[in-house]
C-alpha cells in the first residue's frame, strides 16, 4: 500500500476504535510512546488510554476532513496530519480538531503510534 | 534551552520571517525537506520557498494560538504542531490554521525543517 494510503487506512482504524472500543487504542501505544492532549502531557501506554478512556463524554464520532502524510526519516516512520469534527454525545455541536501522529513500523505494514498531539480548533 | 521554549523559539523566528521576509525561509528548509500545503507536495528548499513565495497575497501576519512539541526519536528530531490565525492583506478576517514541523538537528540548538504541512481550517 502507497504512503497515502496506509494513513488513511491507519485514520480509519483509529477513529473507528476511538469511537467504538476506545480502551482498544492501547494497542496502538508502547512504552514510550508520547500524547499530548489540549496541552497536557502523558507517556506510556497505559497512561494515554488512561486519559483517552476518561474523557468526559460515553460517545463520540469523529468525521475526518483530511489526511496528509509524508515520511519522518530513514527509519521508516510516517507522519500523518489529520483535521476533522468531532461530536460529542447527541446532537451536540461538532468540535473542528487537528491531530498529528508519528507512525513508527513494528513489522510489515505495522506500525504503532510514537508520537500523538491533539487540538480542539475553536473559534 | 528546553524543548518547549526551543519549540517556541524555532515557531516566533519562522512566523516573523514569513510575515517579513517570506524567501529568506529558504535557509531553514534542505534537499530532503518536505512540504504539505493544503494537500499539495514539495520537495526542497528551492521548490517549498519557490511555493511560499509565489502565495497569492503580499503582506500577511500569522498569530499563534498555541504550540505543542514532542521529541520523535532518538535521533534528536523535534515535532512542533502550531494552531493559530493568519490575516491576509489589510482588513480581511483571519483565517485558522493549523501547522506542523519536524525539526532535525544540524548542530547545537541548530536545526532545520524536514517536514512541514499546513492546512488551514475552514470552519
Amino acid at each position: 500500500m502507497d504512503p497515502d494510503g496506509l494513513a488513511k487506512a491507519f485514520v480509519n482504524h483509529y477513529y473507528t476504535t476511538f469511537d467504538t472500543n476506545r480502551a482498544a487504542l492501547v494497542g496502538l501505544y508502547q512504552e514510550g510512546s508520547m500524547l499530548t492532549f489540549e496541552g497536557d502531557k502523558y507517556k506510556g501506554a497505559a497512561a494515554i488510554t488512561g486519559k483517552l478512556t476518561s474523557l468526559p463524554f460515553a460517545t463520540c464520532k469523529h468525521q475526518v476532513t483530511t489526511v496528509d502524510c509524508q515520511p519522518s526519516g530513514p527509519a521508516g516512520g510516517m507522519l500523518v496530519f489529520v483535521s476533522g469534527a468531532l461530536q460529542v454525545g447527541d446532537g451536540e455541536h461538532p468540535l473542528k480538531f487537528s491531530q498529528m501522529f508519528h507512525l513508527m513500523p513494528v513489522g510489515p505494514g505495522n506500525f504503532h503510534v510514537q508520537n500523538d498531539m491533539f487540538r480542539l480548533n475553536y473559534g
